[in-house]
């Protein structure tokens, strides 16, 4: 076998073998096979596509290049949940205690990455003291005691996938179905939790732009991890304008605890109430889903899913609770993104406020780049409010204020305004099972 | 700009700049643009294709990636030969003698590559005492004193060519007409000739399998030559069965000996004559395509060709005449391949003859294999001719008798025989201007 065969298959449309895709990505990993040679597979991969069977002998491949992660030892059906990424994204800390707070064990593990604010792992670390670095054994011993674990992959979890996305991410071979379905199912699978829901966002402000791509995505995502035997479904939801109202890291953890308490904005709250409660129904600890909907309701009123936000906080190191996050203080406020017409709030570029959120400091460019937790945005109107000129739109907090007329001449850039009502976007679009 | 952007691009089938081009050239040869980027980019050349437009600035970029030779200073019309290759393509030690000795100035640098056997440099180095290493100004000086010339490229031509060429042959990326016809101009318009004919060769022992596929090219080079202002066309020539019949490096330097002496095989003269008469008319020494063949032949019957040949040789330190080469040993007699049944040859698989003139050590599979000039393969029959079962075919010379049983069998496996009379092949199949 040689790769340049597998090559010149694949340029040719032909399908690869499981003996096949297991000798390409072992041979990467060991070197022998080049990145050169890989890059070029992937840009044939791009154009002509892999098949269902390929795509699960990759994910395959891909799961087992490095540890795995065994939860049979935690009691209950174990739930998990991922999304493909957007702005303002406060979702797995909401719906982690939610769920837990239901008396579903939740336990995810996140990597960590590039994007317009840190991932859950750099929201967390917003909480003084907190520790995302669990052992597998001490993660394990959380959920069995708390029900509720989020922590970083201290284990090495798919070397595989974080060798070939680099590469993807280097060569403009990331945006292929079959190779993003791979990438996102092999860390999940990876860790095994019983039932998993994807939150797979579309609109300008998310990786796929269009909701076909988003539904294609979506049907070989939850295919995949059938084929993998998971109880798996998608959400389908929009990423038209930032999710909630705060976009950055301890912002977002402010957030969050508010939509705890029953004080957040309704479109988060919403998104992690039907998230949670999809997942529920998905772990048979509900048959019906406006059963599971009215538990976790009642985990807000009656304070127990606030208290799972503080017991596992706690567990992992804090040396302060939700109370004492919602006291402190966020870095400067910078500037205002105001009003320039009177008028319903039609568009907020959700990209460019990702971006601006970057540029304030609550993101990463490279991996070297430090995050300031207090960095970030807040929305104060959102689209279809009603706004008068000169209002404040957003608030933009940092430590940096050298960039900031750019900053928000590109977001009032992003914003158009109509005289006549405009609707918010509908959230949840479409589910897939 | 960033290379990334020109993949993109590429990637939608959007046509690249000639300032992207120039930069992704210039990039890569500094090293800031990395192997597994080209070789992304290349296989997206691969899908989308390159325009004329792109196809004249990569030619262009690669052309300008190191020196150029200007043969101003050498009097009269320089013409230039290059083939695509084939198996037993002894064409250029004919062609040039044959030219010169007609009066137009045959002025030819080659790179050195691998193959079934060496390229021109390396038959002529099978000649005691001769030197392909002449410098540019010892290689204009014999042109102008001779008439002819046949070296090495001393210069530093398309290092731009040699690195792409490189990566593409390691990613499967070399079969794209454009950057085909972008490398073999590229190291021709840099060195300064006014006319040049290109034989393309098509059929299984060549690169083209197909009369499309060489169509294709032709079309694609003759365009290309003539938007650099060069006086340009393409002959395809049936590569079915090895030309002559000789395969390998003295034992081809003896073939074209015998084809200036009018004893050679008759496919090899009749090309070398085409190809020399065409190119004649090219150049504007003569009118009529007719007039020019009857030149050529008269310099056969004169011995004025292999006057010319032994002029060359005795220029480049040649310690040997014609004669003498031809009086020259072989290396020993391995074995021969002998019908199998009675009847016509209907095939002889010329990749596979190819193939085995290596194995017999004629070739190179790596830069670093050393050639055994008296290696090779001596054609008795070929396609067409009619064999008794037990008669020789082919008779194999080489030093190392170790795999000549498998040979015998590969080759053997290639021929096929047909009760009824078979033509032999067309060998000019068409010319593009």
């Amino acid at each position: 076998m040689h790769i340049n065969e597998l090559i010149e298959k694949k340029k040719h449309g032909q399908d690869l073998s499981s003996e096949e895709i297991h000798y390409w990505i072992q041979g990467y990993l060991k070197g022998d096979i080049k990145d050169y040679q890989v890059s070029a597979l992937l840009m044939a991969i791009y154009f002509q596509g892999l098949n269902e069977k390929e795509t699960y002998d990759l994910t395959n491949e891909l799961l087992h290049s490095g540890d795995t992660v065994d939860l049979s030892s935690i009691q209950g059906i174990k739930v998990d949940k991922h999304s493909t990424g957007g702005v303002g994204d406060t979702t797995s800390l909401v719906l982690g205690p939610l769920v837990a707070a239901a008396g579903c064990p939740f336990a995810k593990m996140s990597g960590r990455g590039l994007g317009h604010t840190g991932g859950t792992l750099d929201k967390l670390e917003a909480i003084q003291g907190l520790s995302v670095d669990l052992s597998v054994q001490d993660f394990i011993k959380q959920v069995n005691e708390i029900g509720l674990a989020i922590a970083g992959q201290t284990a090495n979890i798919t070397p595989g996938d974080k060798k070939l996305y680099s590469l993807r991410d280097a060569t403009q071979t990331v945006d292929n179905i079959s190779l993003i379905a791979a990438s996102i199912l092999s860390k999940k699978i990876a860790i095994g939790s019983d039932a998993l829901i994807l939150d797979v966002k579309v609109g300008d402000g998310a990786f796929m732009k269009t909701k076909e791509e988003a539904e294609k995505l979506s049907t070989a995502l939850v295919k995949l991890g059938k084929a993998f035997n998971r109880n798996v479904m998608a959400l389908i939801t929009s990423m038209e304008e930032p999710l909630g109202q705060a976009v950055g890291n301890l912002i977002e953890v402010q957030e969050a605890i508010r939509v705890l308490m029953g004080q957040g904005p309704q479109d988060l709250e919403d998104l992690c109430l039907n998230l949670g409660a999809k997942v529920l129904v998905l772990a048979k600890k509900f048959d019906q889903e406006d059963q599971a909907l009215e538990a976790l309701k009642e985990t807000i009123k009656n304070g127990q899913a606030l208290a799972k936000f503080n017991e596992m906080i706690k567990a992992q190191g804090a040396q302060i609770d939700a109370q004492g996050l919602l006291d402190q203080d966020l870095s400067p406020l910078l500037g205002q993104v105001t009003a320039q017409e009177d008028g319903y709030l039609a568009s907020l570029h959700a990209l460019t406020i990702g971006e601006a959120a970057r540029r304030l400091g609550a993101g990463r460019l490279s991996m070297e780049d430090v995050i300031d937790p207090g960095a970030g945005i807040y929305l104060v109107k959102k689209i279809g409010q009603k706004v008068t000129k000169g209002e404040t739109i957003l608030e933009l907090y940092g430590k940096d204020s050298s960039e900031i007329q750019e900053i928000i001449q590109d977001i009032q850039a992003g914003i158009t305004y109509s005289k006549d009502p405009v609707q918010a976007p509908t959230l949840i679009l479409h589910e897939v099972r």
